[in-house]
Order: structure tokens, then sequence, then C-alpha cells
């Protein structure tokens, strides 16, 4: 059984979390340190932009020598410390050394994540002061200032947790992230980062990890971008004493989807200038990759989300998108529902249910469906938000 | 030598052209008839979207059933007949065959074109009425009615020709658009159709305008839409007595190229709610399929086309957006250009420049460029416009 519960990033036993103003934003929380009491099992995934921030790639590099473990996570808002060149890496690798001097741990032992502007340089000195004033603050009580440190143009911390009550005990799934959606200021930065207390080896937790961001993170979009920082830590530090073998492996990633998913959702709805959280569900696929494929199209296109930003029932939109796609496409067999509402099917217009689909498109939680019309039967959900002028004013200004 | 003339799609000899209302749009021209002398060497380019209107399917056959050769080319604005099933197919049929009995042609010589509503069913009685009174109206000083006629949001008609000398005597080659930029208002149809009296075999008609189309209507986008009708017609006359072969190929498509790419740009500046012209010039690729794809992910970012609008030299959201485009990319040997300024080269960023790429970007034709890095020398240009708040409004409203 999996019921919600508060304490977010250290809702799991075992883990401490501080959050600290450094200088680097102005008199706003700018740095969020979580510790784990004892070396933690850890996995991450990352972007897959091929121009890195400085700080990923030595995120990967620590993974890879500890093996998959890991004390601590230092995350910075205000500089992403990308596209700075050698430098860029000193500062990110001064970032871990500054973490492990701090809690006594092997350097390889930190995980580090950067947000916010693009080729500015990090300053090192700042950091350092910040780690040291986080690492004497760490507490349980501290996981919101923590989510608020991380925050970049989101309006509000996003965090979550799940109790999950098994056989052998229970135990539990955290996490918090900062919004994409455009964020600070130069691509759409997504920083995910979780704790469980239950115990995991290394390599189970990796693909846990990769199972839940699959139906999660990766199903969401703000603005399609995808940006030279974006990553999504999980520790485990067994601190339930449950241990997660194969015969538990699905209630974990069961448990890990749900506050995965629960957080990507708030992502979207933080998207900036979005009014509505819109579910794109495309059925009839000839495979998970076309089904995939067709809803993130759809999902990004400009034509679908502004028309749903005007609440017009436009299913004309969603199926030409669908069309344009590159995947298998039966249009005479192909569907398309608004809401409650079908719109178009057996090739023919049913113009009569369009106020249906217009009520249901004037709420904040809005779902639409497309059948592809193939013999397949496979689907995909990828959750977007309506794109309104205010997103545009917010981007063309956003540095000026 | 190359000079641009006046004369639009009847620049060239053996083409009348007539432009008439038929009732589909309220007062407003809404129908165009182009009617070649004799039978005359036809080339076409289709909508790759999988959804495809009624009559794609109907002018694909015809072109298939005379080997190329056509005698006039008929469109509607106001309804694309497109998702509107067997129904449909009937009146684009029924479209051709008025044009045929009003001419005196083989119906297979008949080209059809529609824009408009998805989903509306084609007014069978308007057409023909239309048809039979534009047969009666063509001429040769009607080519801005006609451009006028196929106009759907666009602000102005879109027109182009050019004369050609060469030591065998001189050709035109001619033409008219309607725009992309989402435009009537499903899906951003983008409608070309080309004249010219040059002497030119169907086969390699097709090669001309294939190879023209690709650097220029194929090399633009408003917002990353293909529609269900984008269709361009190229018209061959012979009228000028100049035949182009292998040697005259080359020039040939240069004419072509000169006409569609002022065409093509025009589009682009029609753009909803646009305010720039943007080339997108992208260097330093691996293959040319590299390079136009990252000219494209670039020409199609939210992130970038919002920073143009606000005049932000965001020199870090352009690279970003290469390194997310699935392309070969070297960020430490890639460069970054706004205007006159390159702002980041050698994993150095150029802060101090940014003042003449933000003057730079004050205008309304600008160009930005990305150097990706790798030892390859493929480029690409991609022609796009700015995204505004206005765009939104225009999209999120349409309908209501």
């Amino acid at each position: 059984m999996t019921s919600p519960i508060g304490g977010g990033i250290t809702a799991a036993a075992g883990f401490r979390a501080a959050a600290v103003s450094c200088g680097l934003k102005a008199d706003a929380l700018d740095l969020a340190l979580i510790v784990a009491d004892e070396a933690a099992s850890a996995a991450a995934v990352f972007t897959t932009n091929l121009v890195v921030a400085a700080p990923v790639l030595v995120a990967k590099r620590h993974l890879a020598e500890s093996g998959g473990t890991a004390r601590a996570v230092v995350v910075n808002s205000g500089c992403a410390n990308a596209c700075t060149g050698v430098e860029g890496m000193v500062a990110a690798d001064a970032m871990a050394t500054a973490v492990s001097q701090a809690i006594g741990c092997r350097t390889e032992h930190v995980l580090i994540a950067s947000t916010g502007v693009i080729g500015l340089h990090l300053d090192s000195t700042k950091i350092a002061r910040g780690v040291a004033d986080a690492a004497i603050r760490l507490g349980r009580d501290t996981h919101t200032a923590a989510a608020e440190a991380i925050m970049t143009t989101d309006i509000a911390p996003k965090e979550a947790a799940v109790r999950v009550d098994t056989p052998t005990g229970s135990f539990a799934v955290g996490g918090m992230v900062k919004g994409a959606g455009m964020i600070e200021p130069n691509m759409a930065t997504m920083l995910g980062f979780l704790t469980t207390d239950a115990a995991v080896e290394p390599d189970r937790l990796r693909r846990a990890l990769s199972e839940a961001v699959d139906d999660t993170f990766n199903a969401i979009t703000v603005d399609g971008e995808c940006s030279t920082n974006d990553a999504v830590f999980l520790l485990a530090s067994g601190a339930s004493g449950v241990t997660i073998d194969e015969a538990a492996h699905a209630a974990f990633v069961d448990a890990l989807r749900e506050v995965c998913g629960t957080l990507a959702r708030e992502i979207v709805r933080g998207g900036e200038g979005a009014t509505k959280l819109v579910a794109v569900r495309v059925t009839g696929g000839g495979s998970d990759a076309d089904a995939r494929r067709a809803a993130r199209a759809i999902a990004n296109s400009l034509l679908v989300k502004t028309a749903l930003n005007g609440g017009d029932p436009n299913w004309g939109r969603l199926l030409a998108v669908a069309g344009r796609a590159g995947v298998a496409v039966e249009p005479a067999r192909a569907q398309v529902r608004i809401g409650p509402a079908v719109l178009f099917a057996d090739d023919t217009v049913f113009a009569d249910r369009e106020p249906a689909a217009a009520a249901h498109l004037a709420g904040d939680e809005v779902e639409v469906q497309v059948d592809l019309g193939t013999d397949g039967d496979r689907a995909a959900t990828v959750w977007t938000c309506d794109l309104s002028a205010q997103y545009v004013r917010i981007n063309a200004d956003y540095r000026t």
C-alpha cells in the first residue's frame, strides 16, 4: 500500500538537507545540500544534449568512480556553469571538494548539479562558503527550504513523498524538483533529486530509476527543449531495513513512478505562462515508439498549444500533427477525442459535440486523445501545457 | 542574366489567369484559375503529411495519368477539403471536371488545390459557378487578383517573376504563393504556383522543381508544421522558344530558385505575428543533413524565437539547441555569431560584444550563425521568423 506523506527530500530515513543563500542570487536561497548519514547507493540520468555543462561531466565521473554510491548531492541555482571551458571544470571539481571537506567524505562520493545562466563563471569562493554554512545546518525540517533553493523561475517549491507498506516493513521515497518551462534563462533545465530508505543495490537502483523516469520526467514537455544541465539523482540509504529484491522491484518502481509522476506534472503545471495541464494520449499506434513520437509531436505543436490556450476544440490540428509526426497513421480509421467528446471518427466530423469539448477545455486539467487507426494497439501519454502570450513575454524579455 | 520583372503568375508567355469570388468566403476573392494556352509540361511537390487532403490525391493522380502535362490549375481558399472522406474525393473530382468543361480539356489536364478549414465540406455548386465565371475572365492583368484569391490570413498577396536572358533567347519564370505561418485555420498550408515559358520536358521540370524547392520552400519554417494540403505546382508552356537542355539546366534552376526564394522569404516575413525575417546559418556540419537538421531545430526553437522577438542576443540558447538537435557537435570548437558579433568561440564568452549583437537584432532582417565545430565543412541556411505574443493571440482565438 502506498500513501502520500510529507517530508520531501528528507522523508526517507538516513538523509538530512540544508539550504543557504551563498550570494549567487540576490537575497534568495541558492544552494541546497543533501547528505546521507552513510554511503548510499546512487543512480542518475543526465541530459542527452551534446553540449553538456561541467557539473554533469563531474557527476557522471564520480558515479562511475564510486561504483554507484554517494554521500552527498550539492546543487546551486543562479549559474549553470555551462559553456565555461576549462575554468568551469575546475569550478565544478572545487564544488565537490568543498562538500567532501565539509562533511568528511571522498570527493567521488559527492554528486553536483547547477542551474542558471549559461556562459557565466561559477564563483568558487561563494560556493565554498555556502557549502560550509550548509554543512552545519543539515536537518530534516529543511526539505522545503532545499526545494526553494533550487528554484529559478519556478513559482513555488515542488516536493513529494510516499510511504510504501510491504509484508517485510515499510519504506519511503521522496524528492524535489526544479521546473522546466524555459527556466533560468537559457534552456529548460530540469533537476530532480530523489531519496529512499529502501536498500537497493546500485545496478537495480539504476534500472528502477530509468524505468520510472521513462514514463514520468521523460513523458513531459513544456517547450521541447533539453538543457545542458538536466539531471535526476536517486540515493538509497537502506535505513528502513527493507531490501528491494527482484520480487519487490515492481512495487519499488511503482512508488518511484508515483513520486516522479507527481513532480513531473507539477513541472508542467508550473511551465511559464501555462494555464492548463494537458494529457496527450495517443492510442492505436503500430509501436510504442510511434505512439510516443506522435504524442510528443502533438504535445509540442504550437498550433495545438495555442488552440488549447484559447480553449478551442480544434481537433483538425491534433490529427494533422499526428499525420506529420513521421509515424504510421490510417486517416480513414483515425479518431480524435477532446475530453468526453469524440469529434472525428470514421472519416466523419461531429461538429455538434464541439460545445462539450469546449466545456472540457475550460478546465485547468484537460485530456486529448488521437487514435492513429493502425492495426496496432500501442499507446503513450505525454503531459504538456498550453502556450500563452505570457510565455512569449517572459522569454522575449528574460535578460533585458 | 536574370532581372526581376512584374507579371507574377502570368509573367511567362502562354498563361492567363482569373480570380473570382465564388462565395466560400464572405465578400472576398476565393477562387483562382490559371490556364495554359496549350498543354504544358507540369510538375509538383506535395505535402509529406500522411493525413492528405482530397485535392492533393486528385492532383497527384492527374499528374501521373497525364505523364506530367497540364492545361490548368484551379485553387480555392476558405475550405481545405481535408478530413472529408469519400464526399471530399467526389467534390475534388467535381472541381477538376468543372474546369475541364469550362475550358475544354481532358480532366487529367486539370490540377487542383484547396486551402482553408479542415473537416468542412466543399460546396461543389459554388465551385462550379466560380470556375465558369473565372473561365470567361481569363487575362494577363489579373495576376495580383489571383494571388489575392489564394490568401487566407496572409496580409498581402505574394508574387514574383524574373526574366532570364540566354544566348538563345530569353524566358520568364513567375509565380505566386499563399503564406504559411499558421494559416486558415488548422495547419500552416503553403501553396505555390509557378509558370515559365521555357520549353522543359516533364522529367527535367520535375527534377528542376525539386532542386529549387529544396533550398527555398523546404528551407523555411514558421512553426514547424506541414499541412494536409501543402503543394507547389510548376507549368512550362515553351512559348518563349527557349529550350532547357542539360547545358541550360543549372541556369533554369537558378531562376526558379530566385523566384521560389523570394516567395519563400515573403511567406516567413508574413508569418503570423512575425516582426523579423531571420536567416539561421549552420556551418561546420559533419554532413548536409546534420547542418540542415541543426538549422531547422534552431529555427523552430521557442526559446530562440522568443529571444529574437525580444531582441535578446541569447547565444547560449542557439548553442544549446544545436546540442540537442541530434547531430554531431564539438562544443569546445563551436562558435556562435549574431549579426556582426561572434559571442562564443574557443570555449570563451565575449560578453562585451553583446551590444553589437543587440543592435543587429533591432532590425527586421537578422542573421544568426552556429558553427558546429566538427571536422566537416557542410552548411545550411533555414529562414524563420520570431515568435511574438501576437502569434499566440491569433492562434488561440482563431475559431472563437
